[in-house]
């Protein structure tokens, strides 16, 4: 049985001026036309900001690259499904008749998608600073465990460490051409990691510079590889 | 020759506490290690939520689609640029030697992220208020100019008076099959463009919400074909 959006409201403990805002929120399109879809669009934004934001002042050295990687490990369907479980939200979906039957109330993109329609409804009904606050504590240990690995920890070797771990050949980096005069040359560099069979290139300012640049985008191949 | 970011303070009509954000938000990464890269993250989430909150409220009958091609349409690298060049963004920039020389300052790409940057720097400086009045300011104009021609003409409406207005062939719909007890039935729909040689698939909970289905993936596919 379906609990209804007063329920709701306790759970997330957030008091809501207008329920109207929390009872649109936990509509599904499923369930007719005045759904969530378009508060969740707001929400989607809302959160981006806050948890960027976040980030940006928890790691005052991170660039943008790393700070881009930071949120999408914390802003994800996964995350916000997990999220929106510890919450319960299942509880108080509003779902149509197919939906319901095909338990849509567990289903990652509905929860996720409910979860940020939420925020949205927070927004819109009591304003920035309090969705900002919701998002924080809901996000509050997953900020704090938010490793800074990734910002004090240079690409080659985090590379040299992840490959060590798994007991496999270290990286090779081979100097493939240097061009420009001397005070601009611009250095092209090789990455291998035979165990892998992988290979990318960098380039940089500097052979150093080149050679992260390099072992940054093969730790970007290990990910994708490790995500499919 | 380079302005300074105090000349850049009264252009943009926005007088910073420190103005030492705004110097930043002016500094390509091709001139130093404190560059406006992550200036750019937070400002390019802050510029995406207050345009969307802002055409959420402009268009409140707008589904979660429309408002996202909406947006797109809004905050995009060519129209960012072009609000740039209405600030002459472009005096104050301060850029490398090589992007210097090879006129990086009309480059759509950093003067792009150079706009982002000092929307991040106003929020950093000024707060998330101050920021949106900022850009609200700025995209006055375009958020009035903004269509709601995709708002209040459904998809087959849009569809037929864009090939009318071309001399092209009227759109064919033909229901394919219809699946489902009587009470959640699905309908299936082809919409075919001859002239365009183009056919997309729709479905629905009655006949018309597919035939609009089908209408808005042909005027999707349309819109590729435009862009590219």
């Amino acid at each position: 049985m379906t609990l209804s959006p007063k329920q709701c409201e306790k759970a997330i403990q957030c008091p809501f001026k207008d329920i109207k805002w929390l009872h649109i929120a936990l509509t599904h399109r499923s369930a007719g036309s005045e759904n969530n879809e378009r508060l969740e669009f707001v929400g989607d934004s809302v959160l981006n900001f806050v948890i960027g934001n976040a980030l940006f002042e928890q790691f005052p050295k991170a660039n943008e690259g790393t700070l881009s990687r930071l949120r999408a490990s914390l802003v994800n369907e996964t995350t916000l499904a997990e999220r929106a479980r510890s919450l319960k939200l299942g509880d108080y979906l509003i779902l149509g008749s197919g939906e319901l039957k095909s338990g849509g109330f567990n289903r990652n993109s509905i929860l996720s998608d409910a979860l940020e329609a939420i925020i949205g409804a927070i927004f819109k009904d009591q304003g920035f600073s309090a969705a900002q606050r919701w998002i924080l504590n809901l996000f509050a240990d997953l900020l704090e465990a938010t490793s800074d690995n990734h910002v004090i920890k240079d690409p080659k070797t985090r590379l040299q460490e992840f490959l060590q771990g798994r007991k496999l050949s270290i990286p090779v980096y081979t100097l493939l051409t240097s061009e420009g005069l001397s005070h601009e040359q611009v250095f092209h560099v090789e990455c291998r990691v035979d165990d892998k069979n992988l290979m990318t290139r960098g380039s940089g300012s500097s052979r150093k510079r080149a050679e992260q640049q390099a072992a940054q985008k093969l730790l970007d191949q290990l990910d994708d590889g490790l995500s499919h």
